[in-house]
């Protein structure tokens, strides 16, 4: 997987300033996942978001308009290869009639919106071995009759 | 899609006696998105935990072995089409890379388990719109390295 | 395409009525493409909607439900082979990016839903052959920042 | 994706000057989605059509011939993972037959044509949330029999 | 390939009788290509031309109704793996762009239609081997500007 | 779609000279579209024919061994998604199995040969609007039996 | 993967006769891999050797019709998952261009005919392990030019 | 399809020093498809054979790494386009039972080896138009039951 | 996925009897992948062993043919959605080129037989957890030069 | 296959200084397939191995970085082309369904874990031909009820 010239700028600014996501969450006050979004160029930032971010990275206001952009946005391969991003393919495959089911049991027909949509990672602590929490809060839009 | 004989009978049987997958969470003690993954089967039930769904539905012992089957696992199709379970295909495409940055942030080379992994759905009312959440909790695997 | 069963039953009713789903249209107070979605097992009707329709097809309340059922939707072949269905699959490839320009530049960076939807067919007489026009008018979700 | 390198130009060029597609259809009387088409290579202008845009943007005639060139179209990827254009593919997977099913009841075997076609872009607003209108007309083609 | 009931039907019906499409294009006053069209439901006949066809083959008037219906149409795989199909798919990749800048050199941009459209077949008798001649005639479509 | 370097090489030289392939196909005593096909590297001349074409194109003989090489033939994508090129695939998808059955009818168990082959593109004058004549002409081949 | 009735019929006949291809190779004089590829329905039989095919099998005459009709010819998956078949897919992936180097410097631009065709298979003994000779014998056809 | 550099070195040198894979063969006493598999870098040679291809081709010895090296086999296109190298996945597909049938009766359960494997290709004059032969010799490996 | 009849005859029979792989495996003197491999039609028995199979199965002697036969092999979805099997495909994705080296330092250019091959399942007990020890042993095939 | 730049000048450095992996398992005290897998960037180092991966290499500690980061996994091509490769494909398609079989009938629901995952490869000697042994060891993951 090729990344953006952009991607590859911000990350290793990133790393060589020792910030994590969750620095630049308190930072930005965005959560860390939507910032990294918008390095991965899936997401678009404001204009003050983008001179934030650029700043905090010690790069120039040249890259305003790379982070201010509407992206093309998704992977790109249709089965993920990576390990960690296909559980989430592999979750889809297996629960996902029963999530559909379930979601429509307590709303009618329609869907999750992925657009008016958060995603919040925390790690949950466990003797029997740490748990990545996941939590997505999507809007549920109704089929519309007309 | 066509749905195990099974699956169809345990959706019908669900279906007359007017019960939710939230009502047999009530009464069987589990929760309704793993009592959907075993009505689609995507998972096995224990024998107790079959006889409790059967006499509940009122159908007879014959199918505990259905239930108690480990079921080859996987809906099908490359990329859903069904557009409330496509979006969690595009949530992977558009936020996966980011998902991976912050969860190995988190904590390190690794990944999410996706079998020791709860996942829960619920109801958020907002007046501009009620939301659908998702809490997926997924056991940190680290790579082991050898 | 094999059609579902009770897709063939609606429409040989409705062929051997003599009706078009424009004289649906009338009857029903819905859009003639949204009752050929719920035909097609698209969409999912009111049960009064359902009763309707099979009063007036003079087919058996034994369907309510399989037309109120919240159908796993979606065509299923990737690239469809029908012409008519293939030429709105090269609107996308051909204006895609266009569309997705002028969507964002007047609305920000979001989505037209595809839920939120409606879509009609109107005949536009035209002395140098017929017209198609397809009229889409779907809610702007602009993307979310957390 | 990687856009042509014309594409690119012209794209920084009309952001250079402020001007939007709605703005250069003002300037051209063309309409914008057409203009945004022969921006990304999907369509062909005239040679006066070519050098207007040039002279707008301040871009030098050098590109005329890239401009009236007849382009290879097509966006690539048979399944777009971008979500704005993906969603028309999912309306033509969920409204595709009973599209197919309105419009030849309404003309007989045939289909809209997409090259004796035009697309418009429209934005309705509505307290409810704004929303995209998109207005196809398409030439109706009837199957030649012979 | 698993072919209609209804084009079973009538090919077995046609061999009964010992009649060739060619012998039906005498018959019918439509040419055996188009004929074989309505015979693999690629094609739809008016209410006159599938009478005379099922009095021909002397089968039940029911059958009009399968013939004048609308298809939904195309073979179905991607790439045929039939090797006489095969051939104009290999024509299609190795003379695709010539024949796209010739046509385009004679006719401006646009396309062939494959709607107002004929495809005749020949035989052309050669002592070297006699010859398939295959004269295809398609409406040039220019693409609309607007 | 990225073009070798030679053809590039070869499409500007003959737009600079203001030539058409018809225009070549008077000077090489070649067919237009075959001229075409070399141009694009689906197709090798002799060294004479490779000559006589950089001559007139006043390129120089350094690309004779470009043009005499035998070529590693076919556009690449499975399904074209230019549409002056797809309508070539779904005549193959819409009328495949009807002229299967007329060549086989008319010559038995075979194929129209793709290698000995020679294709044609006329333009039709026509009132209603000019028409695209493509006359194909391959050698039959008969299955061999062994 | 299916077979065809018709396919199952011959086999099973063949089974209960305890006959090998290399008898029927002897009975038919046809090559035992050809008379494989009509059981197949790869290839059709003249009527002749259709009813000497039956006779010998001591099936009816009633399947005349289904050895000699010309069949639609392919396997279908595009990659074989069976190993032995999937050999031929890995020599060709591995040895092609290599072949194809060969083939033109000894022929000419041009292909080995898969229709004016042949193939045997032979045992040759070898202390260090049997190995399968497969020799195929094909019509070089030079690409035409026009 | 794009070369390996070293591949394109070969190709170029061999072509200016006017020699054919045959003559290679003569030169190398190795067959002149495996010569062309070393090429392509589908197999590879020892430092001797590497040396002898060098020094006849007047390249430098620092390329015998290169020819030496393991290669990671395979063409890539899941489908070959090449009409020439396709005709042999033809091949596989119409005749993949057949031979695997026959293969297995004088055989048993197992298959033709593509490793312990040569593969030679010779010219058979024939009046009515040369034909290609290929000899393929594989090792027959029996499944190994445990 | 659907099975074979005989497959899941077997399954069923097995499962009635209570007895498990193993137990089979003792009976048998086979290993349990390999009886497995049998009941799934991806290997053959000899006719003891298939006799032997069924008496222990108490199924009549007339399913001796469909043991004994050999199969067409493969799962066949390209990528298996079942995490089970997923696991395999990914390990393959991830230490595939690193496997490679290994394999072909110590032994050289060439494979690991997937047919004279056998696999071993194992549970190691563990106090963290217990672990699936799978043991792969293949010949090793060096590539033939000819 | 285009290796990381990282991948190639490890591979090189190790070439040059004449180390095979399993002399750098010796030096490292790490498998020598982990270790293949830190070259090709499956697999991700400590600081500590990277600078001893590197110092061994005589390769500058600005690659630690590269070393140390936590990749993006898989091979990439869906269905690998190389035959070494491609056999560990097979042995999922052929002996998938009887390794899930076996494993669960041992362990119960669940999945053998790939990531807290080791795989050897030993060379076993054998006057019949060298054998590969692999031996994978994985965590089983039981299914969690919830």
């Amino acid at each position: 997987m090729s990344l953006p010239e952009i991607t590859q700028k911000l990350l290793a600014a990133k790393k060589q300033k020792g910030l994590s996501f969750a620095d630049l969450e308190k930072i930005l006050g965005r959560d860390e996942v939507w910032i990294a979004a918008v390095f991965y160029r899936q997401a678009s930032a404001s204009e003050e978001e983008a001179k934030l971010i650029l700043e905090t990275l010690e790069l120039g206001p040249i890259y305003i308009q790379d982070l201010t952009a509407y992206p093309v946005k998704g992977l790109g391969p249709i089965v993920p290869t990576d390990p960690l991003i296909y559980r989430f393919y592999e979750i889809m495959q297996v629960y996902g009639m029963p999530i559909k089911d379930i979601i429509q049991e307590k709303f009618g027909d329609g869907i999750m919106s992925a657009i008016d949509f958060t995603l919040d990672i925390e790690k949950e602590e466990d003797p029997k071995g740490d748990r990545v929490k996941i939590i997505m809060s999507g809007k549920f839009l109704p089929y519309k009759k007309w």
